[in-house]
């Protein structure tokens, strides 16, 4: 296994990322702003497969069809020179003054009105660039006090917007999915949507689920203490990992959008397992882009961009690494036994078993034996969490 | 409008509520086990309507046959006694060790037959005693270390789980409803279907997701950071609030359990405004139990529990008078207006508007002032809840 | 009591809250500049009595002396046109790029060099307008790494900038104290001095901690889940609560800065009545500045700020209001007496009394019966408690 | 360097840490009591050096006198036969009903008093086995509700009992010190002394501070959104890190007592750094015992007790080792200069300068150029990060 990234990891990064120029609630920029075909061209370098964008990333706010027009060309060129692909693009619906209460769910209708506009215009866009999967971070989508906003009426308003987008795309004829993208909060008090729970149970009320699905990004999830593992384990099971945002978060605080794997980097170890091994039960389960949306922090300047560029795709390979060391382990296949991890993959009816058979089963209750659980029939859990630990550290060859 | 609570307002209890002995994980019970009896005669005189329980709250885990009939039959009497009802009922799948790792989806296949056996056995207990809401909260469904739990393996046992339950009721011609309440951790590090949106995405995966709705509680939301108010909302939205859990929480921290409005009681403002007003839409939106799932402080001794029984209804009662004046005050229409919340219930799209015609009207886009936006067409949301406060504080007449 | 605002009110704005324009991580602004003269005239009008703010607010980072001075003497005139003071001055140490590190605790010595600079010459100005607080927010002073700062050192340096400061004051014969303003995170990842604890515990390895006090948050302690109420009570204890500012947060997330009340409004109550009405045990407690360090959201427009400043003072008036008749309540004093509250302002022993003199008192211990405390003696919080929620919402005449 | 842990490790455990039977707030005991002879006779066999106990782990509250000397007797001789030491010893005032609202600072005078006593007994049974630290953790002294608790008052009858205990500590000629271990909250709402730096700075206000240091827990600052070893930093520039409390917590929730390296591994890294090397500046920083308080998790039986000790003190070894490894590495030194890490170790001011020489010395602010601080100076700080990470997994050698 090599740590040397290559494009066939599929690692892409945000232009806002490698172009962030450090701009927080409390400072302005400490970075001139990154032209893109130069990002492009240092991602390429850097091993990197794709980039993505919002419209307002590559383009300004307000922008003439003329200026638009030459910064798309100067990024076809510049994937052309570098092989470097478009597989995802994004829309901005949060940043200009117009969408202060939102996008789709703005109280305004003629914001409303004016968002799916802007939207359907990136659309286009991003299919003339190959991107197939659109994703929807509604940012702004959200209130700062419950009086403010009628929640129910916001689904519906969000829900009219993804249906005619959907629709749109299938009209179209674009290879092309939409992946939502959740956070409880930051830049609102609360935001619609804000796990990946509540964004999945969405999906299922539209017209056309199938086009619809997660873009969950590992901040956004710790950043209301959820396991981002467990939830993507989730997504998964409901066939809906459209796309994933790697990066770093410490706790319940401000969106950090740190490195991937410098915030708990012990669940970014099960979260790679998760994407390249799949669960205890085996099997690839994800294989789509390992994308990085996260931002170099504000103390550096240029060099610090693409060190820290570098050092996602080097931890995310090394956890890679380290997964597979663990997978391998026979200590840890006996400590997986012992915790009776792949017994929950086996049904807990018998086949063809129904309540009647089991209310007839008197081994499964009569005559079962629950005091011995008392001081007895232990997990292992511990153990195992300090063979997973250990291989973390790689302290187990 | 009265303060004082009648059957009517379907004020209902959890037997593990003012049964709550103290006991938490740093000390013992500071008060005595509360009988069932004067439990229901208490609530009876307080103007309450229901009481609820877990099977283990009404004969200890392990009960005999008889042991268990005569605490049913107990109940039964103080039911015909005293007109109080038994809306809902609850299995206990988390105290006893056999469930250390939890009861549908434990590792061990054998605990997780019996955990089927058990809540079968409950679900003829709550039909026969006039239940039409059964509610799973899965506590001890999760994990403390990543590695531990394969949570697709999980939520597939789950599914299977539910599924079996559903079918049962329906064969058995029960008038019941299943729902299911999350909460994102405590007793374990991590629970399956940590929020109210993870548990409604669930659902949707269901063999029969029309008998299985949510039961939401308030400071498990707010332990996960999140507007409870607006995951109610949600749940309304897709018709899945079958009932709900009010309590208190003040910030993100360990379950505190305090009466209802002894938390963010903004937050319970809204969500009382919500429940008996519905969106600012208007109409109805819940016509189930106002349960409340609480614990008397371990401070207190045995008039404490009825204090705080009174507390919570007569809290609620205060909310749902203030919302409705917050809602007949002109100066709130008018600032409704101004933030243009009912403006959000209009559709997006003219009636019969597809895209074609949307991309056809310039004044959505490229005639649209969006400039207009800065320094101008302000929300007015601070004003707005500047009124809702003064009306919570009732300052406002 | 009235619910109009007078300067005796003592109620002061930082020009940086009226002046904010909206910026945030993920927009640019949404208001225009405030001029600082149209600024002080509505504060004015609007029954405020001071105006605070960084030497940054008033005059760019940059500017020559001339626009300086330019500034200075149209805000001296407008104060003397309106009568509005200015009590409080700070500096900004945090927005420039270079202080991407901090000002006092940067890695790079120059940098601190610059920073004492500009402190001082903001004294000078502080001193010149008859401030007589001039408060130290460390943004910048943290890490998002651990391997990144010396934390011991920093304290070292920090504790330099801030004797050579004192030194400076005592020296020029100025009539300030500094007060030190604590901060968990945001916009690092860790703050220097996180809670009103660290900062109280840092002012006593000072060589003047007599000069320095602090200048405690709302939200600042919420955002570490911490009750603020309490931390001023400490603050007070330690004759250290030289300032504070007053604004509103719901829960563990980013600084949201939301109006007074508009936050937790249950703390926001029990604060009023302690720094209006002290302890239980009586006298005032704190009589400096109500200083509000707030920002309108950024949905509003114009009209948004005033109703916002409006909506800070007259919060605080009504829980003022709401405090005083709580204290006044013979129900509360009764349930007060239940609760011993009082009680515990008694020394614990006997005057005179030593260990010696305790060890031989058998009540204390031998005789002492700790069993009557099981399921008896019970404190009757939950009693006062409603009847504090109660009179919050104005529901006790 | 080795991972088996020796005496030499000085590696400690709380009695009530391998008794943890697993009693939690949602279910009862999974696992019998332990016996003290054994629990001594394990930990001396596992290669840990002392065993810590609160009075009640020892013998139950409300023991005659003959239990409780049958059960120190006990203790005395494992040791002798194990060489097991007891370096520390702290008293139970949150278990029994009487302190259901503390101990020092409850409402009630009698319980304070008994408390007093409680404790008093206790020092002199920790100077009978040796014990030279005597930690406090007030974990009842707190309040769920504003109005229930006289903070100031609270803090007056803290400062006395810990006033009175050190006067009898004195007076008896004791080599001991004592340590307070702060906790924001659970099992109280909010707890007195919340944080490291709460309990610093009332340390300061004590009679005889030189007595009185701290006991900072890894998991109970992490329940703030606390960096733990910054915090522990502090403490250590205030000369109070007496003792230390060694576990795991996962985010902002309750109290987890995972083992050491189980939580935030990353902060565990640099924690033991500091511990082991001091500060970047070097020299060793903390000489006291490494003592776990943990909780082996429910979930396990009596070979998981086991399991924990050992994987605390290994996780331990390991770090000890990775630091040592990164602080050789010569990348990692070049990165350091390059952060400038140790500057921060130099004045600020030139020796004998004050800040009139500061004030003549134009290249600090006249002729310094901030703007180069745009697009420059960058402090390499996301690549310290990524070699600090990578030294952690073990992936440099």
């Amino acid at each position: 296994m090599t740590l040397t990234p290559t494009p066939a990891d599929k690692f892409s990064f945000g232009l806002w990322t490698i172009g962030y120029t450090g701009a927080d609630p409390f400072g302005g920029p400490t970075r001139k702003d990154l032209d893109v075909v130069r990002g492009v061209e240092k991602l390429a370098e850097a091993g990197a497969w794709g980039l993505t964008f919002h419209d307002d990333d590559l383009f300004a706010f307000g922008s003439t069809d003329a200026e638009r027009q030459h910064q798309i060309d100067r990024l076809k060129q510049a994937m052309a020179d570098t092989g470097i692909v478009v597989p995802m693009v994004t829309t901005n619906l949060f940043s200009a003054p117009v969408f202060k209460d939102g996008g789709f769910t703005s109280n305004d209708r003629a914001v409303r009105r004016f968002a799916l506009r802007k939207v359907l215009r990136n659309i286009d866009l991003a299919a003339e660039l190959g991107a197939t999967t659109f994703v929807m971070w509604g940012g702004r989508e959200g209130a700062e006090y419950d009086t403010a906003k009628d929640v129910q009426a916001a689904l519906q308003r969000y829900r009219e917007a993804v249906n005619l987008l959907s629709e749109y795309v299938v009209d179209r004829g674009y290879d092309m999915r939409f992946a939502i993208e959740p956070k409880p909060n930051e830049p609102r008090g609360d935001i619609l949507l804000p796990t990946l729970g509540h964004a999945l149970a969405f999906i299922e009320t539209l017209e056309r689920p199938e086009l619809v699905g997660l873009n969950p990004e590992v901040g956004h999830e710790q950043m209301a203490g959820l396991n981002f593992t467990a939830g993507v384990a989730q997504a998964l099971d409901a066939g809906k990992l459209f796309h994933i945002d790697l990066n770093g978060q410490r706790s319940i605080k401000y969106d950090q959008d740190l490195v991937f794997g410098h915030g708990d980097v012990q669940n970014a170890f099960s979260l790679v397992d998760l994407l390249e091994n799949g669960g205890p039960g085996g099997g690839p389960s994800y294989e789509g882009p390992r994308h990085f949306d996260y931002k170099p922090s504000r103390t550096e300047d240029d060099q610090g961009i693409w060190d820290s560029v570098a050092a996602n795709m080097r931890t995310y390979l090394l956890l890679k690494e380290r997964a597979a060391a663990f997978r391998a382990d026979p200590e840890v296949q006996e400590a997986l036994a012992t915790a009776k991890v792949a017994e929950l993959r086996e049904p807990t009816l018998d086949a063809g078993e129904g309540y009647e058979q089991l209310l007839a089963d008197r081994s499964a209750y009569e005559d079962f034996d629950a005091e011995a659980y008392f001081h007895g029939h232990g997990f292992g859990f511990v153990r195992l969490q300090q063979l997973m630990i250990e291989h973390l550290m790689g302290a187990r060859g």
